[in-house]
């Protein structure tokens, strides 16, 4: 339901104002506002589909009156070369809607399509694929949303929703179970209290200093492994740094409950879709 | 001079209410505002920099009162392993500032890295490599900034600030000179007239309209070839479409003067950094 | 460190601007721009100072110059006819923010006062109070600051970072563990699941379906004896409904973990100061 | 009219933000979009029904197809029991704007409660009730929106729509009639000259002055007596400071044009009404 | 003091940013940004100098360290070929700035410069120079500003700040009376009413039912004498409608209190300065 | 086909905010929100119609259901006395937006007009009418429309979209030919190089550089028809500086291709339109 959310006209119309600014001076200049157009999105690569209702709606900020067939759906699985859905409107404003649409549609889809293939590998696994705060400035919640189509987890969304207890944190509280404890008096009654610890000792401290969740930064497989063994379920296991699809299922088989995975948000590479636009003869724009 | 943009502030606002939202639960329970800093930006990989007067301008909007050392300039080549700058001031400042800054950092020197490795292999042919409007949502001028940070050249910022006649054009004009006649009468002076064309007809048609520019698209590098041989310097000319750093040194041999790339916007990897940051005992934040 | 927050300027700034719109017809005509002037900030009843550094804010935003000399700190209960702070600067700005500034206090510090007087009442049943999500429109993150200094704890920011199953949910999902079972598909990773319940049926229910915390709504003080009774300890359980200063104690009694409080944020009275101000002959604005 | 109020969508868009954020967790996880839901607001104490066109636009932004029937009008008292309206629409619609719905209808509710019963004591009298500018930040014209609503008075919006000459400014400008000469000179065309003065003595001159208005402030019952006697109708006299619902009769009888209280938008408690969501079997949400 | 008003910064802020938006590429490919510059502000005509302190906000905002010196104030009555202020500070940011700033200062010092000649043709006359709604969308109470310096009084604001019944008014109401009784009772306290009427009949009708201030809209210069004659005091009278620099005399001669005059806002031409900028070898910027 | 630009609902959304604020005092206190209005827009005088869309949308922005008989195009050369287009809906709203919606009429009519007497003085000598950047803050993209709809071509938009090198660049580069070189070192690919020339020597230093363009500023005619004969169109030429109605006919004959006239825009009357509204009594808005 990410078409109702009432952030979503703010980052739409930020980005057609960035794109259109006063004017497109080639589509104004040789386009009749009367002629009608249709347009196919089509996948140019095998990818997982996210986006398409925010790509849908910088549409129909141009104009209220664009339709559209859909023949795939959000979270999709699309082969290279599929149609995944017809626009058809006034050609004047698919024109110039295009690139912003396209624009939104490539990196969504994009993140959605790599966090997929780090599901995948670990599906088996029982273990969850996270994102981070990594994100691209401005777009944190679209970029989590793509996490989650992908089949991902949203960790915490910034520094107001969760706690995560770091290195200089410790440091300055003294020690894993003083910064715990100064962290559960402002606590929100919501949110679990997670610790970044380096080491199985940091581990031993938190699950008794009453963290909910540890995460375990940097560490090698066995150590990971050895950390599993001893907390033994008792609280949440997250693993995380430099993890890419070619190490994610092994660090999945040590038994942690989650992996986050920076590379999502802040490395993907656009999904390659195309638009391919046609004028729309049998029909004129009122 | 990116820092004294007017629009920078926004963007760098927009980032940090992203992340801070109401406040951050784990530093402002834990650290002491009184407690001073030290943090050094580290390059993790050998990388170009970019975005470095913004990520300056992060904390700086956190605290006036945050002092840097910098040992490398804006643009430059660092080695990996090399310290970049000392930021000191208020610890609590820089732990909440840390990711938004990196997250600027680390996405604008991913595609100044990139767009350095498509310079690189043209050099020696005195070709142009040029961005897209292919941006993220919101972020155009910044991924703009960085390509020309990374030795590219920009193309047009959006569909307001130049003229670039395509095949939906040409089909509504009834002709590429049709179209051409039709910009000519709005354009703004200060702007040159460019058109996509997908054969060696479409270059000549061009050519005799008045083009300034011609963008061939998806051509072959014979075909590309047979153009620049037949245009032979009367107008600026222009490839695209789906070159990659392997081919792009091919497409330059063929002599055209410059080549667009979407892939430096839309499909750069972060680059990486790491910020190690630690209490400075030797001084108290009044 | 509420000052320090991204957002503190935007909302100064926006009830600044609805006070003085395109100027202080009075004060512009009268006050000579180099007069310097200074105000005692004095408490008229007993209360909970809470929101100083945004009323110091709200000065400074009309004039960089203007100093504070405190004599209580943020959360000091402070005594009837006590001065809190000097200020001193240029005479005008002074009297230009004065209202906008005492709006943001009187409103901060009753909404902390008022909590104070709840956590009073069961701070001996070692029961935390927490606010809800009715606060006044747009100012709902100070609102819930002004808790928090009062001694409250805050319950979930909004819709997005917490999970609250309510009837209604329950309904549509057939049961409470199949409503329980749905969100925790795409639960972030840091949230807890809370299920509102009516009756000790579905209190046990939840409990059984893994929910971390049970809201129970409504309910009379046997009942949730009972419920606490059952219950035992095995997760959180909070109490909320109707709940006044003169039965919060003997809810506190009946062994919840928490008690929730609309009225904090939504029928506090305004804090009761006066801004005492006079002319400063001993210095002139330059 | 305020729903046609240009300023009306920005102040339900901030607070529907505030509460939505990235998404509904609960909501979005388990309700169908598909289902259809309904919904009666209810009164829970005798109230006077202020807001409903905002609570009516809060849905509307969510959902532009929800449809409402009315049993009250805006300003009408509504018995404790009574139903107000039935909203119709898409379910997750509806939840999703309850929380800000009523955040909005129960302040402004509140406060036209509070000034309505202000106005019944004085009714008999002539006298009227003014608002002053003690509002909330950000939300000062539905605030006085309210006011109106419950049948009081606005006084001056903000610095810039109304003369207040108080105390420091006849001290800086040497007397009340040099003040009153001073802010003369720079008065927009239709706007009255009001006075503060604390004694007969200041009324009297601030009346051979050219004053429009007089505010007695904190003055007692006889000296406000005294006052009204002396000046005789000549110009408009306002009391303020300090005034209840246990002295505000008293003060009516005085004679007085108007009495100014403060406490209507500062401390007015929120109106309690319940929304009964309930899901509509009889159609589905296309 | 429009300098401290908490508007400007937002004007100022659309102005740069529509003027530099992603960067000056001119000045910043050659300029320097260590060079100092130093440039004199010069009247090219003789002029009512008015946005002085707005026209060096522009600079401010683009670099805290730009230094003035002033040789004329706001108001004053500059010769031809004077010059009126030097600007000291970094080259590259008092040429990015130069045109957003003189945009504001012609536009401000035009409207002041054309009111001035209207008073001075009425200052004998003891009669009101007052502006009009008629201003640039988004410029109002900067156009209103200027019309002040200028010697003018200002009309209402707005629709908020002024009642103003015109003859749509009168006839939805049935007639002036009417409409006079059914505005006084939502009237704010702080305004007056004022009445547009056609002739001496709405004129006596209008002060009849208690009308503050008549508007004589259209009427020939004989009508208005003979309102004046009849009024003869008793409520203020205001003259409207295409009147000119030629007339304006004429009309002041026939004893009104206050002329309004659209064109001020909406017809005055730039007032005409130069800014000579020059390289300062004497300093270096840090 | 500004009407779908996303940057319109901003502007005016901003112009109705300024003139509506908290609420029409005078309309909503007399009109009954169910009357039905119709308006005609008349013109006062001969005049180009420009802004009749925007004009539209501000009555659309009140209320969706207003409803237009148009009887001349954007534009037309309208006779004075002619009606322009008939508007009908409820009449509150209609009354609401009448003067924000002629503020754009009148300004952006104003500068059209204005604009088509350069443009007509000139018309048979092949030249165009430029505009500047000398536009009111933050409506510059409406003022550059306007001369569009005049006949007129846009100059630069901002610093941003074009290149066009002053003589403080040329000093601090050393030379033309060094500034030239500067710049196109950072050029986009799509602009041309602009340079601003005193004399002959400097167009022919500039020429040789390789400009694009050459701007003649402030030169008298006959030096200007001497670059002319010099340059003999081996690149464009612009005159600037001072040229008026009077003079721009013999700066035409000299040859140049184009001729900017900051007056276009900084100095142009307002056209004088009149709506005539009245009441509709065959409908009632529902």
């Amino acid at each position: 339901m990410i078409e109702n959310n009432p952030l979503l006209q703010n980052i739409i119309r930020l980005a057609l104002e960035e794109d259109l600014g006063s004017g497109d001076l080639t589509t104004d200049a040789i386009i009749d506002s009367k002629k009608m157009g249709k347009a196919f999105l089509v996948a140019q690569e095998e990818l997982v589909l996210a986006g398409l209702p925010i790509f849908k709606k910088v549409f129909l900020e141009m104009s209220r009156k664009i339709e559209f067939d859909e023949y795939f759906d959000e979270g999709d699985l699309v082969p290279a070369g599929k149609k995944i859905c017809l626009i058809k409107g006034q050609l004047l404003s698919i024109l110039k809607a295009e690139r912003t649409a396209l624009n939104f549609l490539q990196r969504i889809s994009g993140i959605a399509t790599l966090t997929r293939k780090y599901v995948k590998k670990v599906e088996s696994y029982g273990v969850r694929i996270l994102d981070t705060r990594k994100t691209a400035p401005g777009l944190r919640w679209i970029d989590k949303y793509a996490v989650r189509i992908g089949g991902g987890f949203n960790h915490r969304f910034g520094l107001f929703d969760g706690i995560l207890i770091k290195d200089n944190h410790i440091v300055a509280a003294g020690s894993i179970t003083g910064a715990i404890d100064l962290v559960r008096k402002g606590n929100p009654n919501n949110l679990k209290i997670e610790v970044e610890v380096e080491d199985l000792a940091g581990a031993e401290e938190a699950l008794q200093a009453g963290a909910d969740i540890i995460l375990l930064d940097n560490m090698t497989i066995p150590q990971v492994k050895k950390v599993v063994q001893v907390i033994n379920g008792r609280v949440m296991l997250e693993a995380s740094g430099g993890i890419t699809l070619d190490t994610v299922e092994d660090v999945a088989k040590t038994g942690v409950d989650s992996i986050s995975i920076g590379a999502l948000t802040h490395s993907a590479s656009a999904a390659n879709f195309s638009l391919e636009i046609s004028p729309d003869a049998s029909n004129s724009f009122e």
